[in-house]
């Protein structure tokens, strides 16, 4: 992508968002609003393509140090191949008359989760899954590194209906100059209850979710599964160290065991739910800490890290994109009752 | 609905965000993950299965004062066929262990936008759209009365891919016991600005429109039609009364001439530029004044109702419900200039 053609972040001067305009128009007839399940023929992301492909950011050797090391990997990263965050140049915060704007500074990653296209890691044993979660953890201590980067997303899309661009096993890194509303919103939630109670609200729901046992779908040693008290989405669950600590980066090599046998359960359990699911996950962590230590004091009390896995169930109407409300046809404490009973083994 | 039946409202405890959960479960083989689009033979709305629907709670007679009006009518407002906002009982507030609950006290009703299936009001001249503006306006002045309810959204859902229910030309009127969560932003947002600025944002977003020129698709005597600049969807509009106003229930008869012409003119547009079209529309004015005449006695001011019409072009992923960050592949400046371009007439 030549400099030129970066993307242009703009703010929402009523609230407060940050959305992001391509630099090259796309035309209404490029849109396609009949959308059909994706059956690529020739995967770009399968092993034999990494040439076609830009050089890998990192690489998860099968063997490391041998020569073919290149080309036989368990997990690979590589940069976006239409990134919307791009890593050169400044900022360039600027107001346009009423309006604010700044360049697409960021990251823009894909990580794909599986050397074979048809294998997806929850499938492949717990190796696989740790291999994924390391990954992740290895890229987002890198990015940290840039001072112009305030936060670092991990999100999948699986499925056509949750966004999906490939078929094959992949996820996604995005590393944006401003804090996310969503990411900021929790933040300033967790804030402000700390502030009254002098304790995190997401180890007080952990310690409520356990006592009051109806939302609980799996406990682990160091990781809690379990459907929230007021859901988005119906059979939406979150994955969460018992433990409190703000940082997904920060966990530790037995915690990264549990968390990824946890990741893999609750996707076993899905697909086993809901035949040809398409869902999303995403890992809400603190703010990159490392340029801006003092801001951030008080973050590792009041902030816990967490996933968020949501099916995509339902079609968003008008009523939740004009008010922000959710409705849900499926209680939490019913659909972890059915995730709970389902069988996720081989 | 019994009694027994009404839907619990339960409070996010992070982020503020209410949702409501049906009180009979759904199990997960009632989801239909594969959604097509939805032709029913036997529409419950159209003219003639009056008697099948629970009586309707307001009728545009197309002769007043016949027996027969009952049976022919402009539009139409009946009760929701499976409500989640019902009007029996009370608020019932209260504490859940650390959560919070009440009662899905509210209304929700469908407005039969047409008496003929296959016309849209659009299409069919500038009176039947007024008629229809006429009923949202009539329904919210009514809804306002009741003072256990906060907020009335009237919104649209036009296609499957927007979650319409039905093909009948038809739209929604929700009340709510509490101001929506992104109601709320908006009005937060507002008054950070008038109270920095002293000048309503709205205004000011008007006044700035109108000098840079390039996201105007049509200005009339009273409204003004544009694509945002840090619009949230590709090809988003919004339509905002020039003249500065709180409320859309206090649009004056020459005004909703005038906004019927808009209203028809971006549907239209829109219907020509992407065949097949499914979008959503809602109008976000003030919450209900009658209760609490004191407590939004600057709402006046610093707010200013408008309708906001989202094509339901892209599929959201997980970038966008992890972080509340949106992506715009066409910049509102060349959508403004497609849609400018539309003929709309005939």
């Amino acid at each position: 992508m030549k400099k030129t053609d970066m993307h242009e972040l703009r703010k929402d001067p009523l609230l407060g968002r940050w959305i992001a305009v391509y630099s090259y128009p796309r035309d209404p007839s490029d849109y396609s609003i009949h959308a059909t399940e994706n059956h690529e023929k020739d995967c770009i992301l399968c092993p034999g393509k990494e040439d076609e492909l830009p050089p890998a950011i990192m690489s998860m050797p099968k063997k490391s140090g041998s020569k073919r090391s290149e080309r036989e990997w368990w997990t690979r990263v590589i940069p976006h191949v239409t990134p919307v965050f791009c890593g050169d140049g400044d900022l360039g915060r600027t107001g346009v008359g009423l309006y604010d704007k700044m360049n697409g500074i960021g990251a823009d990653e894909i990580v794909i989760e599986s050397p074979d296209h048809s294998k997806r890691p929850e499938d492949m044993g717990i190796e696989q899954m740790v291999r994924v979660i390391t990954t992740y953890r290895e890229r987002i201590v890198a990015l940290d590194e840039d001072p112009r980067f305030r936060y670092t997303l991990i999100y999948k899309n699986s499925g056509k209906r949750a966004g999906a661009l490939f078929s094959h096993p992949a996820s996604h890194i995005a590393s944006t100059p401003v804090i996310p509303k969503r990411v900021k919103e929790e933040l300033d939630g967790a804030k402000l209850y700390f502030n009254y109670k002098e304790r995190c609200i997401f180890c007080d729901v952990i310690r409520e979710e356990l006592r009051v046992n109806q939302r609980v779908i799996l406990e682990t040693d160091h990781f809690l599964l379990f459907c929230p008290y007021a859901s988005k989405f119906p059979f939406e669950t979150w994955i969460i160290p018992k433990k409190h600590s703000c940082a997904f980066q920060d966990i530790q090599s037995d915690e990264m065991k549990d968390f990824a046998y946890v990741l893999a359960a609750v996707l076993r359990k899905l697909r086993k739910t809901f035949n040809g699911l398409a869902f999303n996950y995403f890992i809400h962590t603190a703010p990159n800490r490392i340029p801006r230590k003092d801001h951030w004091h008080t973050l590792g009390e009041d902030y816990h890290w967490h996933v968020e896995i949501i099916p995509r169930l339902l079609t968003t109407s008008g009523f939740e994109w004009g008010s922000g409300f959710y409705i849900l046809p499926t209680s939490p404490e019913y659909a972890a009752k059915f995730l709970m009973e389902v069988d996720y083994g081989d």
